[in-house]
């Protein structure tokens, strides 16, 4: 596949459709599923992990649910593919770099359904969908792992349920996480208060790039901890009620801002607007912040002429991949910063001569 | 006098000309005089004081060298306008509004001579020159000093000097302060260190709006404490060598900036007129501020198409009174800084189409 022919596109992660797409950026869910046979992704040789690749291969090429799925190796992947694909969400940070020998993952042009091979299980299904899709992105999931089981002798405990390399991960394996745009609650001081709510249920927090990443530009990953003893529609039924009423949350807090500080908050989002055009040098940091606020204004009507599928390009091709791809070379940090703010100065104009 | 008529030009002090105009604002040489047969001030009744505007109005009214000078009544003046020539820096903040009684001032169309007539004493005469204008100010407010004290009868002791209602200013009567721009000292942590330094030669720092004020958008007032025991050619001569040390090190933190992190700092400046062009509320605090990047990328020649002017102009007319007086009629605090974002988003886009 060649990765330059998802460059223009959004990816599924980042449409900007679907239900609730106003707080809800998108829904994932992922299985991890192991061979029956082979020694697990810890102890494996690369000899046993080529055999893993050749079988999941083979199996993803005879299941019609799979079909559009293309592999892609990761060793022999140039460095900054890797880092393309973790930005588009298609494959895990430790894939791309963190871990050595045979792996790679198979994915659909649409970037919603991604196999990856050799992570830490064999397997990690995953699906993706814009906007607040529980329901769906887990008909998806499903209908893949029921294609791939049909051709693969998964490691399963009649009591505990599927084997993984990690004790956490045992049972339904299974771990949906919904990504969540919460500026209203951050300006209003409220997400701390959420966020100790939500451990005590045992529910995760994470920024947008998983585990130890800091939630910058306001966007945060709710999931799942626990995945034994519970059938996945009842995990699946915590997690949506759970992310209802933070649905509610947001948008009181944001409704308050409204009434409370509007001119302030039309102040921040244009200035926002401001630097994002006028900075000549800018970190991913940084943007994400200042697009988190240009995205909040965009909902709360304070903008004309800006679309939320414009932030979101901003936002993907400022990434730092993502920005040397369109390069087409390698950049420093300090070129990084710059090509950045270039970027958006120029997009941010066609965008206001569009008005 | 129409105030209105001055509203668009920038005043002497702004005019953004004279020598050293890159570091040195403004030039500025004040003479505090008391008629030797009324009471001072603090102890003057009214009919005193409306004796001393008398007396001052006809030695003005009679004086060549102060044949332009147009009195104005300052109790019977909208506090607006009052606050508009305290901006203009022709009265002080204490004549404007912090004392009672009969008072006025004289000044001229060009606003570089001015007398105040019943402040702290019986009159303050002044004399401002853009740029570092140390002998031709005094020049200027010699003559007109020689020219009054012809038809006014000045309490003088042989001893002492001219005798002052605050016994800070006997001796000459003369306060020189010369208004400098140090954007590179302040970035560079340095302008504590020569303010120490300065303080300890007896010479006094102070903000925009004299003593007590901050010192927003880098502007810093120099001037002599002591009237008394030197002549004022020794204490002008005294404050020029000091200011021109003061030169030499802003230039030298100038040039390190552009030495070590040109970029940074293009960024820095691009980002100030960026917030400056897109801010919907802004005060005139945050304004004076990022005015003083934009004046140093000026400098550094780091911004093309705005010049010194434009800035000044935006520096004087974003003040409170003017932007009132712009307005046409008087804004409370938050309608200031909507009025203060609009006007320098006009502005500033005039200024961008036309490059």
């Amino acid at each position: 596949m060649n990765l330059d022919s998802l460059l223009p596109n959004l990816g599924e992660w980042l449409r900007g459709t679907g239900p609730e797409s106003d707080v809800v950026v998108s829904t994932r869910i992922r299985l991890a599923r192991n061979l029956a046979d082979l020694p697990f992704a810890t102890r494996a040789t690369n000899a046993h992990k080529t055999e893993v690749i050749g079988r999941a291969k083979d199996a993803l090429a005879k299941s019609d649910a799979a079909l559009k799925l293309e592999y892609v190796d990761i060793p022999s992947m140039p460095v900054l593919d890797r880092q393309f694909l973790v930005e588009r969400q298609l494959i895990s940070r430790e894939l791309a770099g963190g871990l050595d020998g045979p792996r790679g993952v198979a994915f659909d042009p649409t970037e919603t359904a991604s196999v990856m091979v050799n992570e830490e299980d064999h397997l990690r299904l995953q699906v993706l969908r814009s906007g607040f899709a529980l329901d769906e992105a887990w008909q998806d999931i499903d209908r893949l792992d029921d294609a791939l089981e049909q051709r693969l002798s998964y490691a399963f405990h009649m009591q505990f349920g599927y084997l993984t390399a990690c004790p956490t991960n045992v049972g339904t394996g299974m771990r949906a996480s919904v990504m969540l745009h919460l500026p209203a609650l951050g300006l209003t001081k409220q997400i701390d208060k959420v966020f100790r709510a939500l451990q005590k249920i045992n529910l995760a927090v994470r920024g947008l790039h998983g585990e130890g990443s800091r939630a910058f530009g306001d966007l945060y990953q709710i999931s799942n901890h626990v995945t034994l003893g519970k059938s996945e529609a009842k995990i699946l039924g915590e997690i949506r009620e759970v992310i209802v009423t933070i649905l509610q949350y947001e948008r009181q807090a944001r409704n308050a801002i409204m009434k409370e500080r509007r001119q302030a908050e039309h102040d921040r989002v244009a200035r926002a607007i401001g630097t994002l055009g006028s900075a000549t040098m800018i970190t991913a940091e940084e943007t994400m912040e200042l697009l988190s606020a240009v995205r909040l204004g965009i909902h709360l009507h304070l903008l004309d002429g800006i679309p939320v599928t414009a932030v979101n390009q901003l936002f993907i091709h400022t990434q730092s991949a993502h920005l040397q791809k369109l390069a087409g070379h390698n950049l420093d940090g300090e070129e990084r910063n710059s090509a950045r703010a270039k970027y958006l100065k120029t997009k941010l104009r066609e965008l206001g001569s569009h008005k």
